[in-house]
């Protein structure tokens, strides 16, 4: 919670849960970023956070955007961005959006098979790609499937086939999970990256780039390492895997750019027991759940630190759900939230570490809930 | 498919998935369910699809309304139903919120605790409410949670402060469960409502009104029974717990009434394996998924029909994805969908049963994609 957030909330009128981001503190995760790499060239991914503020601010301090559709490149360009400072890094694109990013001028992409790679060779002609291969996520508190990526041991073949369609086959990105705690994550995948430039360079292709991808963490319920323990961290993994021949690289931080940038405000619309049963957990309903923004508690695995009028009192543990008709949006039920015993209907709460993944997410219109207000000051 | 949906998709020449709803089907349901169900009012479930076509055609027909938020209310108003045939069914509404449908005209309310029978109190004097009670959803393929209702023995308390403040306690209401197979699942709960009817009449207080809930379903790769089977097992059950009084009943039906009656046309983006090794399983992308209005894959719950333009080929098991660059945003992956050998990138495929829960659960613009369009023909 910054002063300047609290100025807003305590001047605000209007009714319904809001955002607000405090562009001070992306601003300094920006610079926290490239003072812990300096030898790294920031890609924000615009997933995280799309408001043309946090664009602006950070095209205007020079960081690249990493783009997941041509929306997010459009917006990336309109944020003052060079096509040049835009990589088209979702690894499923229907081709004539590749070729609708060829003619705004992207000339990076990424891609994990051979059909991808044949796409861009077709629509986007010439250009460079960066083969994303697969990471284990240990450790990551929003690990990711094996949606993206391939097996490490098919990277050259796929870097080849590009090679050989004409594209320039530039490097291996990966991601090592979101919200990862580990700073030590990036290591096993930085030896596999160093093993597919070694294969490539033995098939003849000079591969340039390791896009270290993101995972950074927000800080939520529990402390996180700092930005520099991970800058250190991953300098060290590339000394010892890449010796003094270091890769260009790249990072994509989304939840580490803006999350803790952002607070969600919200109401208490009903506190409520289900029986008279003295061990019966207490239910809180928010005007705010799964739908409206707070998405990323599915299988409640980011759990937001919540502030309420009533900290200090004694805390009794209680299911969390929001407002909507829908038995599915309920956010923290198998590990009940502690909060204060003394908390009341009206009463409004603030959900810190929300700068990420909320605005975009929430619901056009579900139960005639309109999607969260955000604003970005 | 109905021929009218075949002939639309035929001719639309726009990009991106869409949904398109045939408008005669909801009719044919609607006329199904008074049918079957005679002597019960339908109060159409308006979450599961608020489009103004499907709401103006159900006003037209007689429907009543079980609303959301004020917003719903207003949709329900708009499309020509008078206030006495809207329910404000949440059990979790803003005092403010109750003042303004109070405000136009509404005056049936859902509550299941003293609480929000305070606030109904308060912001609609004199009004009918009915008390939801806790069902356990056995058979239902997208159970409810613990999320709405109270336990049945502390009902009589809720409708006995409702009577105390001077509204009217007029019955009592629960729900099944989503998706709900059983046509026996209504029973118990039954035996539950009657048993409060019993007690609150032993408190001086006489109840009028059995509220169904929903939970018809809708045919999605297994069959279901018809909703007459629904219609003769419920009446059954009625005059096994409350003999000849008969209380006056309502159903709640969304996607019984909806579901079946939508397509979502989408396109193949991209097909691939994640390694060389035989048993690796193949991954199909489509340009829609969890978040762009198939929420409901969530957990694989709903199993949606697919149809492709090469069913009758063999088919091998695929994982299927949708297009964002969120890890979270896989469909079926634990259980694989069948899918045919030769499928292709660009192949258009439809997702049957896609009427209801589709189009108000897409995301606003996560990851710069746009809602489901949707047509209601």
């Amino acid at each position: 919670m910054t002063e300047r957030i609290r100025e807003f909330l305590r001047n605000r009128r209007e009714d319904g849960p809001c955002l607000v981001v405090d562009l001070d503190v992306v601003r300094d995760n920006y610079l926290a970023f490239t003072k812990s790499l300096p030898d790294t060239r920031v890609f924000y991914a615009v997933k995280a956070n799309p408001s043309p503020e946090v664009l602006s601010l950070l095209a205007g301090l020079g960081s690249c955007f990493d783009t997941a559709s041509v929306a997010e490149i459009e917006m990336g360009l309109a944020a003052g961005a060079t096509p040049d400072r835009i990589s088209f890094g979702n690894t499923i694109k229907k081709e004539r959006d590749i070729a609708r990013a060829y003619g705004m001028g992207v000339r990076l992409y990424a891609v994990d098979c051979l059909a991808e790679v044949e796409k861009v060779a077709r629509a986007a002609p010439g250009t460079k790609v960066f083969c994303r291969i697969l990471c284990d996520g240990v450790g990551a508190e929003w690990p990711l499937s094996r949606k993206f990526g391939c097996a490490p041991e098919m990277a050259a073949d796929v870097l080849e086939h590009a090679h050989r369609l004409g594209l320039e086959a530039y490097g291996v990105s990966f991601h090592v999970g979101s919200q990862q705690r580990n700073t030590g994550a990036w290591d096993q995948a930085l030896a596999s990256a160093a093993a597919i430039f070694r294969e490539c360079a033995e098939r003849g292709i000079t591969l340039s780039m390791v896009n270290l991808g993101g995972g950074f963490p927000t800080k939520y319920l529990r402390d996180v390492p700092a930005v520099e323990a991970y800058g250190a961290s991953i300098f060290q993994a590339l000394r010892r895997h890449f010796g003094n021949a270091l890769p260009e690289t790249i990072i994509e931080p989304g939840r580490g750019m803006v999350g803790n940038a952002g607070i969600i405000e919200a109401e208490v619309v009903l506190v409520s027991r289900k029986s008279d049963a003295p061990d019966e957990v207490r239910w809180v309903y928010l005007d705010i759940g799964k739908f409206g923004g707070l998405a990323e508690t599915m299988d409640e695995a980011i759990r937001y630190p919540i502030r309420t009028p009533r900290d200090g009192d004694i805390l009794v543990p209680s299911v969390l759900a929001g407002p909507t008709c829908d038995s599915a949006d309920v956010m923290y039920e198998k590990e009940p939230y502690l909060l204060p015993v003394s908390l009341e209907i009206g009463d409004k709460v603030l959900i810190e570490g929300t700068g990420a993944y909320t605005t975009t997410y929430s619901a056009v219109a579900f139960n005639g809930f309109p999607p969260l207000k955000a604003y970005h000051i």
